[in-house]
């Protein structure tokens, strides 16, 4: 019989409970579930809403059971519904009559909130640390590959060199951002529903502060109703999972694209990297395409869920038991993507043979031939202009700016001098670059000081 | 060792192995690659590929295997990757060398698209027979309550009256177009890829319309290329899911609507309720809830697919492992919200009283009345004008429309005659339809046999 | 002919053309594109880049081109392109050979970029005031219905008594935590792309610190690769504009529900209200309808982002042009939202006695019951089984549980006595409230005045 | 004064005027609005609702308004409305009291389901056109390259060798199907609503038969509640042109990584590339950047619609106004993607000489090797696994495997004699293919010469 039953003279059919259970998931929030009642309980005795001796049976019932759960001998029951019936109905079977004043004073709806949000709250934690470490891989990476300079591309087309280091760093970057995100969301929704009961509160002299402060909370949230029927903190949670997905998936495409044939520039170790059933002679990154891949399942449960939350009224309706798996699924998902970029930074060699011999295709050093037009004087459209003349005539050629002769340059704009050669070259061309943020060799320098400074690397 | 391990000198690390592994979910496959297997080698001994000798233990190891499963005694193995190799590895270790032939001209890539597209084939199969099962509990339910008139609403406003009937054989029109859909997609993923290979076709000389006839396809698909790389065939079929999802979100919306106090229109039965852990009074429509809540999921799957895809080049990628869950999850959701939907309509009480006692308010009949202007040769705009001062005076004298005297109505326009009254009143409304698709009782009844001798009901 | 054609010696087809123009949309960046141009060109000037002279030619051209953008007098052409292009060959045909120098160490690249966090910004103050001025309409609807008893839902059922006070509260709550995303992707934005170029940054001595703070940002974002190619501002605050829409989209359907006949709690006046084209006695909640409704295109923007930026390598992709029109789309929409819903808050009212007649109907005191009897020392489980066989009775004899006997409470249970009917009824159940956050008096007094206090209202 | 004002006495306020019209967007159903009018007129007369004359007056006057708004005089006014309203309106105006009758048995309910109907009839039949465009362009392209060998890649790494004629022709094939998606769409959506009124249907006595032939539908739907409500149909078409746009979005990144340096297959002709604003030599293949960003708005689209009809009870609600934007974008931009696309294809060169020197990289022959292994009676797993070491011979030895002695291959496996000399290299490994589907010279003729005569190429 459920626990709720009192008016209700039949029992639901077996089809309802298996599509109605949640116990198949929410089993997962056994912990947090858990450390949920002991405060609970802690705060009922403490304001005589229970004995002492009723508090003592509960916790010590309460420990029993996580040490059974986590023995893997705890039996989850699914005519017991959900998480917190299956502990409350064993707990009952364990110390009897105490066990039934652990719900005083609380509903489900507050209580799978307080579970979620300590859940979440953890989560983000373990994210967090999966982002530091990947960005410490990518700095690592930057370190062993000082000074390569490889082409920095838009709309996939050379356009201009970069350092290496300064490409990874932008991986950094954008992570730093995602962890802020995560940061924010986490004291966002680190407050306290428990208390809120159904929907309402409660009549009964309980202490909400105390419960908040054991399970370290910042507060109590202040309205019970928007404490059991808003999701909003989900929303944010997933939305931040959602980006950081995004960013991994242009690592996994940038990559993948790097350890094609084709680019080459980086060759990924047999231990990142799986074959074929039927071509003996492929190696494929598969973890990197799987990397961008899975990015899709973390978008499709944001969707999900906001798909869920969408015209629902309050306060809570059982919509929301939905709330939890596409939660579960992202979190897992993220972290599996971080680790897994993580190891494959750490096993990737770059090509610096092949990159180096591939530099001159594409003019990377057009622009700054247009900048040395604008030192001397000429306004930037112009210049624009004359380097677009001069590697036309490149195209035509078949060479690079720098096989060009002064008298050659000088037949599109008088303006040039000698001193052009050393504008012209990819190694001219990182050299001149100056301004904050640059890929010049010394702006990215002092990027690099400031992360491994940030990161702790040593 | 990976069987594509030839060229490979170590093993993948173990934090690749779990997030590449595909085997936890594509196991579900079994009995389609099992299927797919056995005509493959059929066929390659057919053709002389491999010995009438081969094939035979290759069928009978395949046998044991499949008994092996169902009877929940098969070793699935991680380091064994997915559902594929799993299989071929046990083989091997069951029959030795035959079962290293099966794998002739055969790849993973096209062995993965057909299961893929034999599972799919199956689901679909029983996503209709499903939508049939609710179809039939509508029609049964709209029987129960014939000539019940009930409020017809637009921007949840009442509208105009309705036969219960009517609205109910809404639904089911909304699923019979379901059901096209479904069947559509059938016959277009219909198609064989097996003979694609990797993405290229063999030079052995293989049958494909052999393999094709024999697993029921309509034939091989045309070119190989296509046949590895594109999930068409899923992101139509799980658009066909979404839609259906969302048919039954409406569904699941009206009838938690009518199950509440205010509307008051359906008392569902004890067996598909369930009640509060705290509220002792409640009894709530949790099944339509999350039938509601579950259309998040399926619409979830579907956008997880399509991320997937974008931007993706050929032939196949890693990344289209991802294919199977979203397809997986999306086809249990639909079936349990139509089955658990089914079962709803099964055990609901119309409460007629209620409803009769209710029906005088919203002015239901309005409309008809300005049907009986237009009648009498007054233009509509004027008739809808003449109706909507009739209204406001019933409004604010707080009556029906039927309680205004014919002076009173003669005094917003002389038109009115005592033949009025056979319009006003929803039963008079409800008798004056006469529209082909019209809520009229005619109509509805000529409706209502149409789809009780189409679906077959006694 | 393009500003970019040097090289190139054919022109785009007229439908390359029309399909890669984006003035169309991106005219809407007008201001802050001559915003950052004057800030560059000021900073030009100071790094001795342009002469004085260039810059006040350039600055007085772009106050004339400010001006006749306002006036509706420019010529947007479309074979300009884009916004920028639009302006800087006006700017050539106003000024000449300055204009040319303009586009000195800058690319459209984080020319765009630095427009467009411009824009959001100011987007953002937009909606964030419009967001207080929706909590404030609350806020006063609230101080309209003092004590206005409602029942709370859970399921749709109905579970306790509220005051209203409690639940527009609870929209205040979610409003303010929408306003806190805003805040935090405000301050995560507010970095400057401009000096990063194409992506590499440049070799003119510029001073990135100096338009960073002319333009009101915080600093110059650290590295320009990731400068020009990231989008995960928009990604964030399309994701909190989602939350937003979906909070929206909850209130939508509780007054659309609370607008109906069978709710009949709110009256929305005449001036948010709209009518049928033939059912003259209809007056439909639109405005609502269409706030929850338009909640779909937000979460639909926030997907074409989260889809579109999927898989792009670095750095600048032509696919990010499609950045702007979802950003467009969703704030414009948020926008109307907020201030449709506050006008409806100002509009309504609500039909107090039609609620308070309704109120005996769900027995809402029976957890209030339930907690009397723990008062009594008896346990929950037990309390919430004694209240559950009272509401039987109740149910059975059609009555509410202050109509029981004594004797007819003590037939279920001997703890019952007198002092349970001051436990009974809605206005009991409200008085008994008192824990923190709870719908008790005192409770939501209190949090009105930290509201009246937080929000100045007067 | 709104033409549906009846009973009500304030105007709305202007800023719900401006967020619940439609008229900005809606106009562009004026041509299948006027259509719908015309037939409902005529059918009017025909059943004696109005007199020849009064049909003869409305005809003409929507013959002169559609004049109006084809020569762009119509003057649309947002306090009018929608399209319906103010074509109605200035019918009005124009002819008097027969315009009054035209909405007799008629509602916008059912008018605007009609117009979106015919709107989106036409619009199929237009995406479809464009479609088989597309298709001729790739199969001329192929043409062109009559016998060009490429790699084929899976996850992105050189697979095997396919003629670029078989590649081609697996988008055509992906194109094939769409088309077949959208025809089923057009078969299932091309039933008549008209008639179906508010909700109910009418009284009066219509023939919806006959507004449906005029209209050219097959028939009245069937329910009017149905017809006034379900948008299933616009759900279906915006998912196969999400499906179309998946398919385009892969074209994109193909032939946007074909474009790169590294790949350097295609060579964009001038009138399908741009420039940049900074770096005077990219030439960047932007048309194809945008198909692939494009299909982000297309799905967006789709998404916006689920969400909007997730949860939305019986029968018009006013959400649904938000059906049409997302149709009217997707059309539009899935058209521009079909057109650019097959534009791209009409302006590139294939850089035949490129890829013929690249293609000896990537052992693309080593399955065509283990396939030979097969014929010599090797079981498939021990040829993959001697081919597989051959390949790692080759990799240590940067040569191909043509390149080994056959001493070398016989230290590998004694199996090999002679003739594997006529297994390696690509243009021997294009000769093997035979099987139906494969990459082998005469398949791949012999699918030229079905789409050929399929597409009435000449």
């Amino acid at each position: 019989a459920k626990l709720w039953g009192g008016r209700f003279e039949e029992s639901v059919t077996d089809a309802v409970e298996k599509f109605t259970e949640s116990i198949s998931f929410d089993k997962a929030l056994y912990k947090h579930d858990i450390m949920g009642s002991r405060a609970h309980a802690s705060m009922l005795a403490h304001q005589g809403l229970i004995s002492e001796s009723d508090r003592d049976q509960i916790l010590q019932g309460l420990d029993h059971i996580e040490r059974q759960i986590e023995a893997g001998e705890f039996e989850w029951r699914t005519d017991r519904e959900d998480v917190h019936m299956n502990i409350e109905a064993t707990l009952t079977d364990l110390v009897g009559e105490p066990a039934k004043k652990l719900h005083t004073a609380r509903s489900r709806n507050d209580q799978v909130c307080t579970d979620f949000r300590l859940w979440c709250r953890d989560s983000i934690d373990t994210i967090v640390s999966c982002i530091k470490h990947l960005q410490v891989s990518l700095l690592k990476l930057a370190l062993k590959n000082d000074g390569l300079i490889v082409p920095g591309y838009t709309h996939l087309q050379r356009a201009q060199p970069v350092l290496l280091q300064h490409l990874l760093l932008a991986y950094v970057e954008q992570l730093e951002r995602d962890v802020g995100r995560l940061q924010d969301c986490r004291a966002r929704m680190n407050f306290c529903p428990l208390g809120a009961c159904a929907l309402a509160g409660t009549g009964l002299p309980i202490d909400r502060f105390m419960t908040s402060n054991a399970l370290g909370f910042i507060a109590p949230l202040r309205n019970s109703i928007d404490a059991v029927s808003d999701r909003d903190f989900v929303l944010e949670f997933l939305s931040a999972n959602s980006i950081i997905a995004t960013h991994l998936s242009r690592l996994g495409e940038e990559w993948v694209l790097w350890a094609s044939e084709e680019f080459g520039f980086i060759i990924p170790s047999d231990s990142v990297s799986t074959g074929s059933s039927i071509m003996p002679q492929k190696k494929n990154p598969d973890p990197m395409e799987l990397v961008r891949g899975k990015s899709a399942r973390v978008i499709g449960d944001l969707v999900s869920l906001l798909v869920l939350c969408k015209g629902l009224p309050h306060a809570y309706n059982r919509d929301l038991q939905e709330d939890k798996e596409p939660v579960f699924d992202s979190v897992k998902t993220v972290i599996g993507m971080l680790e897994v970029s993580a190891e494959f930074a750490q096993n990737i060699t770059f090509n610096q043979e092949k990159i180096r011999t591939s530099l001159p295709a594409g003019h990377l050093d057009a622009t700054t031939l247009a900048d040395y037009l604008v030192k001397k004087g000429v306004p930037f459209r112009t210049s624009h202009d004359i380097s677009g003349r001069a590697v036309a005539v490149c195209v035509q050629r078949k060479c690079q700016l720098q096989d060009m002769s002064l008298e050659e340059l000088r037949s599109i704009s008088p303006v040039f001098d000698e001193e052009v050669y050393d504008f012209l070259g990819v190694e001219n061309s990182i050299r001149k670059f100056s301004s904050y943020g640059s890929t010049g060799t010394e702006c990215v320098a002092s990027q690099l000081n400031y992360w491994i400074s940030k990161l702790g690397i040593k």
